[in-house]
């Protein structure tokens, strides 16, 4: 039998935001190769597949790139199912399209297994829709980490024309909202910072724009930055609506 | 009990794209409000719930968003477990907001299950990624019918800065590519259609900016356009890609 590697995307955290392929495939897998965003202990409980963190963990630097590529392509060519189990959706940053492209040209046949993106889901489970009508007719997703490119898009965009979704932007959240503000977006533009979004210990922040740089959110979870009118709706949809916490109702 | 609102993003159409949680919500909900992009065969083999369609379907309007809105209050004012299913994510166009303000402001309690959003997807599966290292630092997701909305955010994004992705793009393609090169994308700027995405009918094009228009694709699927150089990694990315019609492997 052929080997085959499944492109997985494993959504913002909580492990009930898998989609059902992605259950299946981790169930028939042979190989799991997971980022340190999966839920290992969820993972391992429901597949007998061997499974390899190969992200970074506290304390240790996440596998090379060549090694991921160089493992998916060895064991599928010893005909293995392999999963390569990533957060989010496979193809929003994290790397996904370098994998499949080193896939395609190793001729190992694989799919793409989307995810539910952490772009569009953080923002949505803290009470803020990316688009509404009358207030934003579109969003725009950077990540914070990209140098360069991340200006260049921030440049690009109309001030307050569309949501802002900047992922990975917590470390960089001053810098970005100083050029924000260059660019001609209102100080008091609605920001918000969501933390850990679908998992127990989220953590939210809204407020100005003016005032990102200055909050402090919980250092060791990956956080979202969001920016745009829409966030004022918050205030009003956050009454009655419940957090993933509440699950066990 | 408590009644009880769930807003469920059930995926880009493929049953199997749909989240762990929507399952669950879905099997154990009295009453199902369901848009015409979900799969009704499908939804009434999971559950026992009533099932209404209330989305548009063939040759009829669809139901009323304040009628929406008043079936969903009621039945959750009487104790009912209510789903408000919805293709892709909730919050990505779809009026997914409009509801939530209405359960926010009766007093429902509800919750936000997030889904995946056909704007990354549809591309993803078509083996084109929406971000890539080098290529694209980010994506802009709009809407082909907003009007006004949407031309002002396709002029507020610099050529060729993102990867743009226009949900329902396909009946303005013509006007949408005219707007963006007389705004100074490139007439060979790659771009892609992808038509009836994560079906098995799933339908995609790619070619240069300036021949959008004149493609001709299947008339009764719902499309995303996508526009951006990562459109040209599908020559490389198709090789071993497989469809979701392969899944039966």
């Amino acid at each position: 039998m052929a080997g085959f590697v499944s492109l997985v995307g494993a959504g913002p955290g909580d492990p009930e935001l898998w989609t059902l392929r992605a259950l299946r495939r981790v169930q028939e897998a042979d190989l799991v190769l997971y980022d340190a965003l999966v839920d290992a202990t969820v993972l391992r409980g429901l597949t007998g597949a061997q499974c390899f963190c190969v992200g970074k963990r506290a304390g240790r630097a996440s596998v090379r790139q060549e090694t991921v590529n160089r493992l998916m392509i060895r064991a599928a060519g010893r005909g293995k199912r392999v999963v390569r189990l990533k957060g989010g959706d496979p193809f929003v940053f994290g790397r996904g399209a370098e994998e499949t492209l080193a896939l395609a040209l190793a001729g190992i046949p694989y799919e793409v297994v989307p995810g539910v993106t952490t772009a569009v889901a953080a923002a949505g489970l803290a009470g803020i829709p990316v688009t509404h009508r009358g207030v934003s007719s579109g969003f725009l997703v950077l990540a914070g980490q990209t140098g360069e490119g991340l200006n260049e898009a921030l440049d690009a965009v109309g001030p307050g024309s569309v949501t802002l979704v900047v992922m990975m932007g917590v470390q960089a959240r001053a810098e970005i909202a100083r050029r924000l503000i260059a660019r001609g977006w209102p100080d008091a533009m609605p920001a918000a910072i969501v933390c850990g979004a679908s998992t127990p210990r989220a953590w939210t922040w809204t407020g100005a724009l003016g005032a990102l740089g200055t909050v402090e959110p919980p250092g060791e979870l990956p956080g979202v930055l969001v920016v745009g009118d829409v966030v004022a709706l918050r205030d009003v949809l956050s009454a009655g609506l419940a957090s993933p916490a509440a699950e066990a109702r």
